[in-house]
């Protein structure tokens, strides 16, 4: 009999991240490494086009700097017994006021409109290349549900 | 009059985030960088003594790695909306089958207990030098709550 301690096949893990990536109103946990090798780890608003993560912040604060020089970002959604891990790089930084559709999808699946708030904001888009999904230490095996930007499943 | 939405002082941060180093149970997120300037992020199970964060992990994990390579950690504990978050530097590494008070602590607060456990482990004690608390942006202002080591409140 399944239970609910049985670890989920990887079919699964894809659409329980993909319900993750498409959460109203949540947040990620975004890690960079600047070129001096220091980590910076701050919670931020997310949004998922389908392809990419958007991501809003100041453009001189150390999460835009970091990927801006290393073009890399390490982002965790859900929660630590719950987590969906992902690798990305960076695609591309829009000034909020000229994205278009992206600072649409971002005001649509955030609380927020970094347009309509005081001060310069950009949007980070990165791309999810290497994806992992799992629970509780049962689901370590088999937590590879993305790799190289295709999905395995 | 007081409502939940008012910043909380720099005490009432202070206690909270004691309260939730205390909490049994608990994860937290784990950033580090390795000397090629690439972040990690992983979610680990912590205890805390007082002084220092402990966490358990595998001696040949990334987290382990960067940590000895380059001495530094940004942890978060709580959640993205209600967030204690610490830059720590590493006081030592320590293998769990002698670490005695350490791995007393580890087991008391945590769900398990990596003596018990098949594999090597060890602890990684990481002490915070500043520590920032908030909630959400009426709580950017006033969020450190740790600086050089010492406590503000």
């Amino acid at each position: 009999m399944l239970t609910s301690m049985d670890p989920r096949t990887g079919a699964e893990r894809k659409a329980h991240a993909r319900e993750l990536l498409s959460l109203r109103h949540a947040d990620a946990w975004v890690s960079t490494a600047s070129n001096e090798g220091l980590a910076h780890l701050v919670p931020l608003s997310y949004a998922w086009d389908g392809r990419r993560i958007i991501l809003a912040t100041r453009p001189r604060n150390p999460t835009a700097l970091n990927v801006q020089a290393g073009g890399r970002a390490r982002v965790a959604i859900g929660h630590t017994r719950d987590v969906v891990m992902m690798d990305t790089v960076l695609e591309s930084i829009l000034p909020v006021k000229t994205a278009g559709e992206v600072a649409e999808a971002y005001a649509a699946q955030g609380d927020w409109d970094p347009r309509e708030t005081e001060g310069e904001w950009v949007f980070i888009l990165l791309r999810p290349v290497a994806i992992q999904a799992w629970r509780e230490a049962n689901e370590l095996e088999g937590r590879e549900i993305m790799r190289e930007g295709n999905w395995l499943f």
